[in-house]
């Protein structure tokens, strides 16, 4: 017990009896936040660090695309056979020094607005599967009014702050004007700050031009969408993905540039040779949304996982898949940049147990990991591959649990409640106090969703699992759903920009 | 980008073209170890400390049990009417520093011995659910078959080091001989560490005798045994447990001492007033420990969790749980003591999405905070009411999941991989090749229960949740299991010494 210091209480009062003090213990506290878990150290992060800059310098990273191309030749960098991009450690460094470490992503609601790099976590669904699987229908592909309740549903649901995108693919709609459909309904059905295309700048100026419609800010002033660019690894940053990167940073709108690594496939089979690589990648993105437009918001994102080799599928409900989004966070905070990893990442077919345990265990590392940008923080399965709205509710859940976690708790007289402590007496109990009514319903969390009863309540009801109650609660929200007003005029042209779009691309 | 310093990197090849290279980058490390979560400063436990302090010497602990009454009186405590005894901070500070940081629990196999404090975490199963659910019977009381079904699942189940105790309740059995059936099947159906009876100091006499049988250490010259001593809130350590603190003290075993506060029911509906409620009681009862037996082993224990006040129920999957769990793990550093505190913990009624979540989150927060001795690991369900074997198996993956995040990873040449990346064009990738071949099935976990494979396999296999899966682990385990060795002798003495003490207790 050397760790006990000497510590000053006040005691305001005498004992009267053994039943009633008036005393205080003069504190007025709170628990600490969540410390940051880092895995690697300093040291860690310069091995890192340096390998990703011998990549660079010495294997060079392909960029598929002229005007990127462009812009790093400017800036000094050798473009050799391949579009092999080969840079000296000095660009990257400088450029990488220049992204801002947190920005604001507007909303049509400025209280929606989130702070990224800030105290805000950005939160937004699974992003790009092609299949939806509900309780009453089993699996099949997705549609757009599936994208629709997805929305409805990211407005509805407290821990979800963005739409992201292609919370469900629309397999409905021509491939060509997803981006169209998508956008338009996500500015629509709420109100929160958007993602848009980032595959090629076609699609992602289109996006951006119905953004500046439905935020009354043609010129986009402020940042209001990111994108997700993934590289292609290895080495590999393509036509499309870097077009949609130009595309954003000079709107000065958000890549989140995104090595998406399959450890085992696309990367090396270890850890270490992963992360090495991804951060390569990495940094050559960031570094050319600089060179665009320096200290334009980007975001450094390790959605990678890795490969299963018995089955040579993808593995993100994975401890290392934890483990990734925990160098996200390390990495981020090394280079000053905004860190993207993790979400509810599983790769159960169903809503069971190891959807639970999967999901919990990747969107708590990513929490602690300190985390900014989670994508499929919601409703992902089967690696990636299906959506389900129940499993979007019930990870909704799994995220005010852990937000009550990060929350902590205060330590001062009120909550101490000594006094009472004294006036209970051993065979009492602390039921029906005054005290116990006032704060056990506000320091304890009340779960919206998940069964807290007795099993007989439970039995009596008809012995539902967690996915049946899921099902439940999704209709309850889209019943209570409503749009988020949107002026008319805003409205009207942003139909007419959609409908001439469309036409535009589908004749 | 402040955070890169100088590194020096040693290249010891020359680039021949740009696909071979023999570099390397001169680093040999390992990841940080996850470091603990304190959610407590030494500000915070210091307050809980004194708010502790100020509990047992103003309104006293009743400690329902003459001997322990007597040990008290003997080192300066005042007895008050009720057995409320008023110890001076002084007493406890000194007493409870007198407890050893870590201790080891010895085994029938010295391989299975654990560092309690020290480098292993004891994890045992869910404990005392008089019920049982399986995914073919659903939901019914438990027997001392079930009980001997854990014990062999604990025994095959790497994550799980010790017996615990009433893995599940045997419901067919006498009660007042039900010890002696557990812990005799303890011994035999494992040879891990095992817990005792903690129900008064002739049950826990009578075990710990059975213990030297088994251990063929008659005088018990090691800390073979563990037992869960349970205060009983508010302020209360009561006859039958102190009774079995006594009994194990005394012949150098380690109790578990642990304030069982249900916030808002048996202690004050805030987390401040309820972990500083149980500070108290803990430290009563690890005094008593150290007065009887100076340096004994005990441990600090934690398991508080909150009432859900809209059903009165108890909730031990909640975000507050993990709150009281990283709790034990800074009071246990605080005090210099090993800590106690929550495991598989979930009020799931069933084996679904809420039972893996809510487990997750318990169990990730308790290895986060630095938790040394975890009861409930696996296995429980429904608010301590209900065991399944199938989520043990489930749980027990979970368990194999943290531990490879906990692992973290390698950072050398090797592992980096750098020539190879060099080798691989950005049109190409890794699967295949000899590295990844070597590594990836290594530096990788392999899970040995849920489902990693394609949606078609799964479907082609039955469309199985977790809950199925764990329930064919379950036959597996329990067909692959076979009994560890004893002592022909041994085992007759352990025979007569049982049917000799049930005779005793049931004519």
């Amino acid at each position: 017990m050397g760790h006990v210091r000497e510590f000053q209480v006040y005691l305001t009062g005498e004992p009267v009896n053994h039943c009633v003090f008036a005393m205080s213990l003069d504190v007025d506290l709170e628990t600490q936040p969540t410390p940051f878990i880092d895995r690697l150290d300093e040291e860690g992060a310069d091995a890192i660090h340096e390998a990703a800059m011998y990549i660079i310098e010495e294997y060079g990273i392909q960029v598929n695309h002229e005007e990127g191309l462009e812009y790093f030749e400017e800036a000094g960098a050798t473009i050799e056979e391949d579009n092999i991009v080969k840079a000296d450690r000095s660009l990257i460094e400088d450029k990488v020094a220049e992204a801002p470490e947190s920005f604001t992503l507007h909303a049509r609601n400025p209280e929606n607005n989130v702070e990224v790099g800030g105290s805000d976590t950005f939160r937004a669904p699974g992003y790009g599967a092609p299949n939806i699987r509900t309780f009453d229908e089993g699996r099949r592909n997705s549609t757009v009014e599936d994208y629709e309740t997805f929305m409805k549903l990211a407005q509805m649901e407290g821990p979800i702050n963005s739409t992201g995108y292609t919370a469900a693919e629309p397999n409905d709609v021509p491939q060509e004007v997803k981006h169209i459909e998508m956008v338009k309904r996500s500015l629509e059905f709420t109100d929160m700050p958007v993602m848009v295309s980032p595959y090629g700048q076609d699609r992602t100026d289109a996006n951006l031009e119905m953004v500046g419609i439905a935020l009354d800010d043609p010129d986009l002033s402020k940042t209001y969408a990111a994108g997700l660019i993934n590289t292609v690894p290895p080495r590999t940053l393509d036509t499309r993905m870097t077009g949609g990167l130009v595309g954003l940073a000079k709107q000065g709108q958000a890549p989140v540039v995104s090595s998406f690594i399959q450890a085992g496939a696309s990367g090396p089979g270890t850890m270490a040779g992963a992360v090495a690589l991804a951060n390569a990648e990495n940094l050559m993105g960031i570094t050319l949304t600089q060179l665009i437009n320096p200290g334009n918001p980007v975001v450094y994102g390790i959605p990678s996982s890795n490969i299963d080799m018995r089955y040579g599928s993808l593995s993100i409900g994975s401890p290392e898949s934890a483990l990734f989004s925990n160098f996200a966070g390390t990495m981020g905070r090394y280079y000053g940049v905004p860190s993207r990893g993790g979400g509810a990442l599983s790769d159960a077919k169903t809503v069971d147990y190891q959807a639970g345990f999967e999901s919990m265990l990747v969107n708590l590392a990513t929490a602690w990991s300190g985390v900014d940008f989670v994508l499929h923080a919601a409703g992902i399965l089967e690696s990636y591959s299906t959506m389900s709205p129940e499993k979007f509710v019930l990870d909704c859940e799994t995220l005010r649990f852990i937000d009550r976690f990060q929350d902590g708790y205060e330590i001062n007289e009120e909550m101490l409640a000594l006094d009472l402590v004294g006036e209970i007496d051993p065979d009492d109990h602390f039921l029906g106090e005054a005290h116990t009514l006032k704060w056990a319903g506000e320091d304890f969390h009340i779960p919206e969703l998940v069964d807290k009863r007795s099993h007989g309540d439970w039995k009596d009801d008809g012995e539902k699992t967690a996915f049946e109650m899921g099902h439940d609660r999704v209709q309850e929200q889209l019943d209570a759903y409503s749009k988020p007003a949107l002026d008319e005029d805003i409205q009207a042209d942003l139909d007419a920009y959609a409908e001439e779009k469309k036409s535009e691309i589908l004749d």
